[in-house]
């Protein structure tokens, strides 16, 4: 190594998956790779940050997947939704059959690398959420690169929170984000503060997209092990900064003053591309003095076993412990 | 690949130690690894199992060098200290020079690969722990092999806890342990369990040796990664074990009952041999109804950066914290 002492060499090799898994998550890992170990999901490359057309290319096969799985699912989903909009923002608003908190509201984030995940995905991603926690949920359709960059995605965050306040008390308000949701999610929360409305009850960041700039060492281990993510997501981050400071809080909420934020839960897996801006993140909250809780899961990529596990199943109902003790908390006495 | 799809294969590379951590962590790193890049605690090799000689060898080499760092240290240790015996077990008795709580007590278990870290070093550490936490700490001396395999060092765990028992209320009593020491820690509450002893206020296990048979994942993504603790120790665990099952509960408490256990803090790092230990223990706690929070630190390797840097000094604060908010505890109204 001509530059001495400044990391650590390891040997290529056979990473097995591992008994300390559900049998229903090893057949979901086994189903993303091929024959050679090599994840599927490294073999697609992303479009140059200045390829419009290829973006548009991506997004639209993206769009028929998401379309053909959304079909698929919608005998399960219960929920009512309609779709509004507010300022330039989308929202698809759920409706549970039955309400078990009529007056609370979970905002949620999707996920999708910032480019993709729109559109009907969002809309029954809603619907989903609504049904699991019996209260309206409302997923928000922000715009997108490469037709709508930075911060067309933050100022449909920020109308979509003004919109729901008007609505709920701060205090029946949980947010949730997965992926570049959780990056939208925290970064409107930073923003939310600057210009002075008040923090949520509650705050969900799974597997979180909280540092464009991906200087955590996760992006380094977790490369190539993590079946979902295998490697860097730069491409879509500059697309979608255009320009932007990578570094800034808006887009980079890790970097920011945390200070202030509601009580937070935080999830990542040991595999995850994302794991060091999980705990990073936990570490940054803790810091600044936020209630902030971390769950880690065994051998998990990013965003879960993709399929319905044993190990997806308990993170479920983590989720729906922490959001109903906190929409409730505003009924309790303050205990410290 | 001959077995298909049971694995990802990763190609060599070199890690870098990442700019996500302090530079003091970085500093530390670097003197941890050879010009190669390979760590260098990955150069010795433990004795097989039945090669007594060895074993006491590597013993007295390790004791030498505890005993050299102890003296370094002895001007910066301020509590006194006693040595016990109770039972067959030793007990380093350590009093700060000022009781922020007189009655409380701090029970620790020492790390060192089950083999290793007794004599000078626990009393030296009792002292350490009476010092930050302003309590009696009670360092438990237990014997190890190759002279004193399994049960030894949990019949003098048990012995310890006894003892504690008797000076202190249990609500009063928080018991820690560090790698191995975690093993013992949780092992014992388990027995303390089946033989109808309380628990404590609370439990800290920092980066748990909990699973002796190492079927975790981070065993096989983190070896030579973990620069402290770059591979296996099975000969060390088949070495305490004598030929009793690795998978008991006693020897691996991550597969006992763990309901019932105290509030516990886990904590491990990105880079840590031992990060899956402490993830699935964290779930298997939480999944038997506990009270158990994660601290995951960015790129630790096992036991931390080995140097007072930031990271190491955090922890050192969450612990403070969890300490005696679980000794005040008892003091407060329930909550919930």
């Amino acid at each position: 190594m001509s530059d001495q002492n400044k990391g650590v060499v390891v040997q290529g090799r056979l990473i097995p998956f591992p008994s300390s898994i559900s049998a229903e998550a090893r057949a979901s890992f086994a189903r993303l790779v091929n024959e050679d170990g090599v994840p599927l999901n490294s073999l697609y490359t992303m479009p140059l940050p200045d390829d419009h057309a290829g973006w548009m290319k991506i997004k639209a096969a993206a769009d028929e997947h998401y379309a053909a799985a959304v079909k698929g699912l919608s005998g399960a989903l219960r929920a009512g939704v309609e779709t509004i909009r507010t300022g330039d923002a989308t929202i698809h608003i759920a409706t549970p059959e039955s309400m078990a908190e009529p007056d609370c509201a979970y905002l949620d984030f999707h996920g999708g690398a910032l480019v993709l995940g729109g559109g009907e995905a969002c809309r029954a991603q809603a619907r989903m959420q609504a049904d699991q926690h019996g209260a309206l949920c409302y997923g928000v359709d922000y715009r997108m690169p490469p037709e709508h960059p930075y911060p067309a995605a933050l100022d449909d965050a920020m109308a979509a929170y003004r919109y729901v306040l008007e609505r709920h008390a701060s205090s029946c308000i949980v947010i949730g984000g997965r992926s570049a949701g959780g990056n939208l999610a925290a970064a409107m929360l930073l923003r939310s503060k600057d210009e002075g409305l008040p923090p949520p009850a509650g705050l969900i960041l799974l597997s979180p997209q909280v540092d464009l700039t991906e200087s955590g060492d996760s992006f380094q281990v977790n490369q190539m092990v993590d079946v979902v993510l295998p490697g860097s997501l730069m491409r879509n981050n500059k697309l979608y900064a255009s320009g932007a400071d990578l570094s800034h809080p808006y887009l980079s909420p890790l970097f920011g003053d945390l200070s202030g934020f509601p009580p937070t839960f935080l999830q990542s897996g040991t595999r995850d591309l994302f794991l060091s801006n999980a705990v990073r993140m936990h570490r940054a909250l803790r810091r600044a003095g936020v209630d902030a809780e971390l769950h880690v899961f065994e051998a998990m990529p990013h965003g879960g076993f993709q399929g319905n596990t044993p190990e997806d199943q308990e993170l479920a109902a983590e989720l729906s412990g922490f959001v109903t003790a906190h929409w409730n908390r505003r009924a309790l006495p303050k205990t410290r």
